[in-house]
């Protein structure tokens, strides 16, 4: 993509948005006439997921694992406006819900670099995706960290169109360095795999499922063998932010990770076979190692 | 797009869907072991828009609508969870939240018109998103009625991604005289004009704006020609949904309307320069457009 940007910023911040008087975060409910640098400036990673109540729950156990590791206990505060997204903070972390699909997340996305511009941390925050997914030839159960995003073309890219204008931003990971990292810090009991993650724009058809409300146009085979063409590209799991996640910050230079558990193996079948029981504790799962890695980060700074 | 149909069903309902023993509407909360036709089998017209707090007040300006029509008033109900979306019961009327961008709208719509099918209403019912849009070559406080939607290519169609292959559905609308009679109805005190909607998939540069967090290619004069390129071609207003609900509904064979007041007219500038209390007053003209029609179309019934 052709690019003009400032020399003095690496971020590629716009220089549009800077000069106004105001910015108002809309989406957010913040604006830069707000004491941001009170609330924002000592934050270190803003962690992002699907739903207002896991953003709430994830802050919660956050607080916990900084005890665990021998920290102070953060109060979590709820800041903003709830009607798009549910922000939390807990110490030097944000928990913050971006609802469902690329377009959702990805204005999200620019409202908190925005943000981080202001407040001065564009240069040393962290972004980390977590949630569920489809598996793509893993068991239940497993969390994926990824290592590239691939969209539902089977492209490394985030496709964008800018005033008619198609563009593909590539989807690679930043700085693998920080996934291997989240990755060796997780629990011994939880499964842990590198590996590239299919973002589509829908739950259904999108992803192949032959559930949604139309009748598809492809057999039982055809999507069996397109998810084996997905295994054999190394793609691990299948959800809906990764392009749009790993694009945007490719152009902002900000190192993101996504870390999402499977909840069914595609290839075995569509319907969610686990018990109840099992689905709760995987879902805890992307949140524990997320949690855990920051709050083991944190303790090693600190002490 | 190639499909193939079961004979006996004209809104080209998936056979895989109905055989499940039990269909789980996940991201609604729902599942057809419920006694859904006890909840839904009266319903006639489901109301879409982004945020669940306007979900919950479109349900209560529509309870009293029924009311200024002489009909008695619906206890409002809530349904299903409200992770993803919410739902709220009025009567024969749902209003639903279906969050921001044409995927988080896509979920919605296969669980709502499987929904639909279940209990026997998907030959009568009707859809109505509204919401709020940039205008485009109209004053602040317009509201838009779609005749077309338009994609960010300029293209009357919705792009899906299927088992790696692109399709392109057709997004004009269904039945026109559905979209003439809310038009027809509309309080005299709101400015209503019919034209086509753009969906972008983003807020920022998918809607040419200069105040994203990145530095954009394209120049103030290149967005305002982009703009009148949309102008030129018969386009009003510029949101992120309409491609897929005038695709899915296309598909679905439902009949549905697309009804957005303007904040700004985006020929003029891209901020906002209407007073708070202007702003409040334009929010509820969409909602006061679709709620009056829907009670005097009841009224008219029932009388």
């Amino acid at each position: 993509m052709s690019t003009t940007s400032t020399p003095a910023s690496r971020h590629n911040i716009s220089p549009y948005a800077q000069a106004l008087s105001c910015d108002h975060y809309y989406h957010l409910g913040l604006d830069t006439d707000m004491d941001l640098q009170a609330l924002f400036g000592d934050v270190k990673y803003f962690v992002m997921m699907g739903s207002p109540a896991r953003a709430e729950t994830f802050a919660e156990v956050m607080a916990n694992a900084f005890v665990e590791q021998g920290l102070p206990k953060p109060t979590v505060m709820r800041l903003g406006k709830t009607e798009r997204y549910s922000m939390f903070k807990c110490g030097s972390v944000i928990s913050v819900s971006h609802g469902m699909g690329g377009p959702s997340l990805h204005i999200l996305m620019n409202e908190v670099a925005k943000l981080c511009n202001h407040v001065g941390i564009i240069d040393s925050v962290r972004w980390i995706r977590l949630g569920t997914s489809g598996g793509c030839g893993v068991a239940p159960g497993t969390v994926v960290c990824t290592t590239q995003a691939i969209n539902d073309e089977i492209k490394p890219c985030w496709r964008t169109v800018q005033l008619g204008k198609v563009f593909e931003i590539p989807t690679d990971v930043l700085d693998m360095q920080f996934v291997d990292d989240i990755i060796a810090s997780a629990p011994e009991d939880i499964p842990v795999v590198k590996g590239k993650t299919m973002a589509a724009d829908d739950f259904f058809e999108g992803q192949g499922r032959t559930d949604g409300a139309l009748t598809p146009w492809y057999t039982e085979e055809d999507k069996i063998n397109f998810l084996h063409r997905l295994h054999d590209a190394g793609v691990r799991n299948i959800e809906m932010e990764s392009v749009a996640l790993m694009g945007f910050c490719q152009r902002a230079k900000i190192p993101a990770a996504c870390v999402c558990v499977t909840l069914v193996n595609r290839l075995e079948g569509d319907q969610i076979t686990s018990t109840k029981r099992q689905l709760a504790k995987y879902n805890e799962y992307s949140i524990r190692v997320v949690s855990n890695f920051i709050a083991t980060t944190q303790a090693k700074i600190a002490h």
